[in-house]
């Protein structure tokens, strides 16, 4: 028997350690470099190397347990990759803290391979640019599972990601939830139209439909983007070279907007316009989360997110939707910033961890 | 003695006229009161009368000519009627002056009767508070162009409106596009969702579910107003005594949001819902144009608007949206107010007038 | 000798403590009622009762312990007050269940009075409706630690508030900071003029203008409380019955707009007119946090709210401003809302404990 | 044969002519080519060529009356210049189909030359990029009244622009009401600041700091202007190469945001900080428009527009502010665009004619 009030003794004790001190030296895990073929990304029209690198962070009590452990998948932004990811640190360090300070249990953190010779996968299933959904469910998954003391199911899996990964991590939590029940998005990006229509954006249009290669509108910002955005979401295996369905077409050295190819592109890149399909999905979650900094330059992206998290309310499903202080790069990763005080908190309240 | 088509005829010869004078006293036209016997409007649950009052404002030289004259059929706002539109003088004084400064052409200006015993028709075909598209299109219309010389013909038929009425302009442009060609709405309401999910809507739930009756509801306002938004956009015969499906269901003395009978309500009620299925439609119009105070408290309704029309513009329907200061009240109906500077000069660019 | 790895093995034991299991019943604290004659409330022309009553939250280790203790103050909502603030229960729930989670250090929770015969105090100095903020730093601080186991410095004295009272604790940081090193605003009010000009707002002039009392006004909201908010920011001992100047005047049945009075009403009223006086003074805060609801229909509080983090962060004031999911009220004191999650856990990062 | 002039006369008989005809082919005015030097502009820091030229439009019916015109000042947006913004024949082909139809009276239009050798004059008084406030007000007004037959007075005098020339007219409107009674602008910029706090602008700071010329930052967009805009607004001879104040410092290779420097520039950059002083002013004008298109990719301009028309309203300064659809391109210079159908009326009703 364990009476209460020893109990709170012991407790008591103790419980004041993360207000009182914090233990100078976390634990440190171990990485894991892994690689494998993959098959599914064979099937693309950009020349994806299918040979993929993957991260594995096993918390610090993984060697000398038996226990199995919950997965955390990071999707890292467009321009980065798993390499970086570990390799600058932080990330590593605000877990391996958090677990010392009992901020969140311990999980395993994956960071898969999205990079590409584009602007990353978008973590979007397209027969020119990648079927990434996929790839990650049907291959990362459950080499993971099979590799590791995992708890391999939906109840102990979350999927967190960051800019274009944290519209990844949104898409899998609509898509498949089956799969995941806890997702974290960290200013996503392409959740909703935002305030400009698609015909005044600031595209090159005779530079992009000039252009024979992505590397050849390198310096164009969204031009660039653009590219490899209508590969994900407006494909077109038929129309070399980009392999998609720009959305004008040039006239007479201009570009003519074309409405139905803009909306069909828009309904398959901008999330709520398939929210209401995933409702009936979104609503099995455990945990659903977004957060985005207010002074995103591209406002659109801020209004969006706004916007997703009303529709979200507006479908009756449960979620965090946190507007901060910040831009979408300078509160991500310091030690008080959204990973550590909201992100990691947050895994700690909705993935499963008993067996 | 200087007789007023002489001086009209002076004045001609200057074509400068509009800068440098204006005609001190414009023709009159003639104000004729209609009544007449709806068969639609009998189909309803909330004791409409059936006899209906219409305004018929006739151009000056209507009783001299055997011309042909457009159309232009006025939807009032709610809480207004066809009695105070033509007896509060505003919108017949800034016609006929415009008529006489040549900033339109003449045209008969129509205002039926959309009144009734809740918060007005709200422009809508419902079992419950009556079909008033029909009522428009099937009784209204046909009984001006029998009984008037009128261009009966959707090229010089234009509809305008004035915040619901505004929105029952937009929404006659959407739907009925076969018989009206131009559109203008004023401060229309309900074109989207704006930034407030409809869960924290400032409805008195309890009050409206224990309401017997519309008058119940007096002093609530927007409480009041949705008791017959969703007679209009909810109805249910069988659901006695508001005949409408509440987007609420009282659970032990609180309201519990419904989020599949919301969602259902707001693809009847928010014109943005169903823009896509109307944009074929839309892309025949002649004329199409909203506009808006930037002022209005309930700032849903200026968001929406913005939002709407930057659908419209991925939609690649042509259309003029402007938000102007002001409220919905204090610019409309000025001299120098939105009707007589931008409704009046529209009708000229879109209506047609030529037999 | 204690070496690292024992007590980390020891602290491991417990520390996941929060993450696996929670106390079931933290200890509770005791709650002391005090009463004071304020002479400084003595000077007002609204009939405020100068005695007032306070209560004191004190921790449960208070009792047994002879340390000092940081103070937080609470700025109730207006329509609220100290008893109610208790006597719900809520705060007192979730700052024991705090202290027991080892998410905050004990503190002593101090809910003063600042009721009144209208709408509140308003937290402000005006020689019409109190002087409240002298009220607070002159006599309610000093009577706490004139009589508590204080740590009586502005280390350890933290101002917290909600809607109105937001506006108030940010006040209080803003002209007071050597009073208070930390201060979180809830959902705060009146910091910036958000999107509708003054002479749009939904007042009803000419009832207020003939309006004898407050308690005329009654059931007019906006109305009633801009009669209170002239008396606290628009002070006119002169002139009876309001003994303010209101922003318009009445000619001819009409109000008329003074802008020279509106705007110097703002400038005392929105928090963001005095920011740049105030820059040198709050960047010696140890902790500034605002935080709002989106979903407050009232959009000008989150639009004010939005650009007043702005300017902060253009003063180069350190700070967290963020917006969240929820109305107003929805969010605030629920077990998982913004008091237990977000403002107590700043607490634990700003206030000062140790003596 | 059938002489132009009988056709006005005739068609003038008609008064609907508007309506129902226009003129193939309106009367064209003709166009003088000045050049003058500039003392005013030979003070500056950046190699200002003190020649200048300006464009002169006369109107039709100059060369055989004897009347005084109106005079019109355009302000051309940066990139641009007096011989383009005629040239390009836009904007005269639209003031001659004004003329002729009479929406306007006839006046002089006087696009007077504002590049430089970086992003243009920026309509500003600068010691380092040219005083071109007095330029404007000392040499050009004077110039123009001395060499045509003007009616050289503020109630006849109007200035318009573009883009940051619409800043300029608004400017100029605020400092110089003494000369110019009518101000139109064109989608200014730098009317507020936004919902982009400064330190999160995307400027590449390390750049700015190392660069020697303007022209090294070419390509870097932002960059490069904001170079011109401290030079403008930030000016200080002592510190080459830009004479200017930074509002960021470098410290170990890093930008540091200055608070001061910032707030500094922000109050002689932005116009809103400054429009207090300039209320009494502003309420002597005859009229005051700006208006903008909701499109813009910096949404920043289209929200500071939105708060500064809201500003004029507190302030009780009369004016007009639409915002309509389009980017700041694609509807200005149109047949049915802002030019031709705003700026043009707002002239006839607000720019005195008579001598």
């Amino acid at each position: 028997m364990f009476p209460k009030n020893v109990f709170l003794l012991v407790a008591g004790l103790l419980i004041a350690l993360p207000v009182l001190a914090r233990d100078p030296a976390p634990l440190r895990g171990s990485v894991v470099d892994e690689r494998f073929m993959s098959t599914v990304l064979r099937d693309n029209r950009i020349g994806l190397n299918p040979e993929r690198a993957i991260k594995v962070l096993l918390p610090p009590g993984y060697a000398k347990s038996k226990r199995r452990y919950p997965v955390v998948y990071f999707l890292h932004n467009a321009w980065y990759g798993p390499k970086q990811m570990i390799e600058d640190g932080r990330a590593q360090r605000l877990i391996e803290r958090a677990f010392a300070d009992g901020v969140v249990q311990e999980f395993i953190f994956v960071v898969a391979d999205y990079t590409g010779p584009t602007t990353g996968s978008l973590y979007e299933n397209s027969p020119v640019s990648g079927r990434w959904i996929d790839y990650t469910v049907d291959e990362v998954v459950p080499f993971i599972d099979a590799k590791y003391r995992t708890l391999a199911r939906r109840e102990s899996r979350a999927v967190v990601g960051d800019f274009f990964g944290g519209r990844g991590a949104l898409n899998l939590a609509m898509v498949k939830a089956e799969v995941f029940s806890v997702a974290y998005a960290m200013h996503p990006v392409a959740t909703g139209a935002g305030d400009i229509p698609w015909s005044s954006l600031e595209v090159d249009w005779p530079r992009m439909h000039a252009a024979k290669t992505y590397a050849e509108l390198g310096g164009l910002g969204r031009t660039q983007i653009f590219w490899a955005i209508h590969q994900a979401f407006a494909p077109n295996v038929a129309a070399a070279p980009c392999f998609c369905d720009f959305y004008t077409e040039m006239k007479d050295g201009k570009a003519a907007y074309n409405p139905d190819r803009a909306l069909a592109m828009q309904k398959s890149f901008l999330l709520d316009e398939s929210l209401m399909e995933s409702a009936a999905a979104l609503r099995t979650l455990r945990g659903l989360a977004l957060d985005w900094g207010r002074f995103d330059t591209t406002q659109a992206h801020v209004i969006s997110n706004r916007q997703f998290s009303r529709k979200l309310e507006d479908l009756g499903i449960e979620h965090e939707a946190e507007e901060y202080r910040g831009d979408p790069w300078n509160r991500t990763w310091t030690e008080d910033g959204r990973f550590a005080e909201r992100v990691l908190p947050f895994l700690r309240k909705h993935l499963a961890t008993a067996e």
